[in-house]
């Protein structure tokens, strides 16, 4: 029997992560932190942000590129606004902390706007901005990243995935999370086609000349992605500016690195000193009603009669719930085996207690 | 001989708009505040959103749909945020008042997020997020709009071209400013197509049944705009997302129309009832260099060598910066015949003086 699959009760991956970071350092509180964000990452479907990459983070702490002491410091502020410096911890510690100080200011000034430097990968960028949901506001969250998006006209990545994430409450609990990219796709997604050894639909990513490519290789060796909208016709100077945006709010704001200044994708030869906002709006300081509005919008669009009737219009959020639903009526989270058992050899080498699938086969 | 375009002196344009507007009973303030957001419009470049609308502002104060008495007020505050009702007026009038108000709250706690209600289509977004330029700020500036975008997956409009804009100021007045709608391209690009024979790009619109065309006429009457993006696999569904963000911030947070109760376009039978969202943020309550670091990121991108020597990389307001210096070399805005033609009949129609040709033919 060929199992491609295997599930892993949601507690198991958590405590697999912990245990793994405390390996090396890492202080227990911040272990907790990054292995929340990344289960968060797997449970929403979003598998190239979560125990995947957790490799990565260990190395990190264990080569010291990333700091295991301290706390993120506030050096500015006002009632709404805060600089913090994230003091080169793991991305999810400065993400809370930024988060908190912002829900904490949008509850006594209906706005708190936080931006943080000095900060690392911090895993999906709706887990910040959904923790406004907690309490009733809007949250939003947005980093730069390394470079791997080639602006309209250029031939040469001078801006990262540079990712938008907004979550706003509805009424019962339901709510809209929008977090894209502001390239088309995903660098993963191209790098899955390639080992496939499937073209990539045209609009996804440039050659080393700046011109569309439905080769990934081209794309993923000299090119790079191409933002939003594609080329220049169908749009892409948008996506381009939406990235550029993103250093705004981040790089410029928070004079951390940025742009082409960031350390090459998968490149850890020094800190990252990333750039992050955090955002949180209290709709109480608004019109009243905020919570039905949105239900009453997100009805009217996933209530809209779909061209293919196999395919529902869905809202923002509503492929991340369905994976969710799925890992909670499965009992676990479905793991493609190679990652469970290279997580494994990984864990082995670093002495931690492996993962312990649940005792279920899966399709 | 045959001209097919005229140069027009930016003041008699201003004041060509102002006494149109002054002759059907408009507030003097309110005709100067309309008259220079759509002077505006045209010399960025942007002629949908100037001179070329003006009848439809008289039209909307001749019949009432639009108020031509008094201001904005403010229904809810606080140091950081506030919420307007827009109480029907000129959409410019609004914006500006809003606008003012952000920027006032920015100067004291480094951030104004400032909603309205009752307002009215206000032209070019960029107008009111280029206002904080002039205070070193960065601006933003949201309008939700008639019902012309098509969900990825379905096959009705219920979202409009709903445009982002953010400015934020470099060294020595240098600026970057994005003004995009959340539509792949505006809807005046696909009836120029329409009109001109031609066919128009996959991933601009769509048919009736929701399937990308390239018929212009089937995107016009029936169909519908595409979200930035294009169709799913390209990414569309951002662009969906993106519409559905501008809702949040504009009717959700206001309680003003949205989505698809928003009246149609270009039909004016009730008042429009807008919601927009303008935003101010003080650079100086973050990491100190924001302009230095503003201009260096323009010229990472405007000095990428280019795919086309002939297209240089632009940065989000440099087409329109092109526009202006050559308004200015020319000495006025170069307008198409046939619009001055139109609005001088419009102009008598109502016993206003005609405009005033400058004594120069263009090519």
């Amino acid at each position: 029997m060929s199992m491609s699959r295997c599930l892993i009760a949601r507690a198991e991956v958590q405590t697999f992560i912990e245990r793994c970071m405390l390996s090396v350092g890492t202080k227990p509180s911040h272990a907790r932190s990054l292995a929340e964000v990344l289960v968060e990452g797997d449970r929403r479907g979003h598998y190239s942000h979560g125990l995947n990459r957790m490799d990565v983070y260990v190395k990190d702490i264990r080569t010291g590129i990333c700091a295991k002491e301290g706390e993120p410091v506030v050096e500015r502020e006002t009632v709404a606004t805060g600089l913090v410096e994230g003091n080169n911890l793991l991305g999810p510690v400065v993400g809370n902390f930024c988060m908190n100080l912002a829900l904490r200011k949008a509850r006594d000034v209906g706005i708190g706007w936080v931006v943080a430097r000095g900060s690392n990968h911090y895993g999906i960028a709706a887990y910040y901005a959904m923790q406004a949901l907690k309490e009733n506001m809007i949250g939003m969250s947005y980093t730069n990243t390394s470079p791997l998006v080639v602006p309209t006209r250029a031939k040469e990545c001078t801006l990262g995935t540079n990712p938008i994430s907004v979550a706003a409450p509805a009424a019962n609990g339901d709510s809209f999370v929008l977090d894209m990219a502001t390239s088309a796709v995903a660098f993963g997604k191209v790098e899955l086609h390639d080992r496939n050894g499937n073209t990539i639909p045209e609009g996804w990513g440039c050659d080393s000349q700046g011109k569309l490519s439905t080769d990934p290789s081209k794309v993923l060796r000299g090119g790079g992605l191409v933002p939003i909208g594609g080329c220049e016709i169908t749009g892409g100077y948008k996506g381009f500016g939406l990235g550029l945006m993103v250093e705004v709010f981040c790089g410029m704001l928070a004079g951390s690195q940025y742009s082409r200044y960031i350390r090459t994708w998968r490149v850890t030869d020094r800190a990252a000193n990333l750039g992050q906002c955090f955002v949180a709006i209290n709709p109480e300081n608004f019109s009243p009603g905020f919570n039905d509005r949105m239900s009453d919008l997100l009805s009217i669009h996933r209530d809209l009669e779909p061209t293919d009737p196999e395919m529902p219009v869905v809202a923002p959020g509503d492929p991340e719930r369905i994976h969710m639903e799925k890992c909670h009526s499965l009992g676990g989270i479905p793991y493609h085996l190679s990652v469970v058992n290279h997580m494994n050899d990984f864990a082995k080498s670093i002495g931690v207690t492996t993962l312990l699938p649940v005792d279920k086969v899966i399709r």
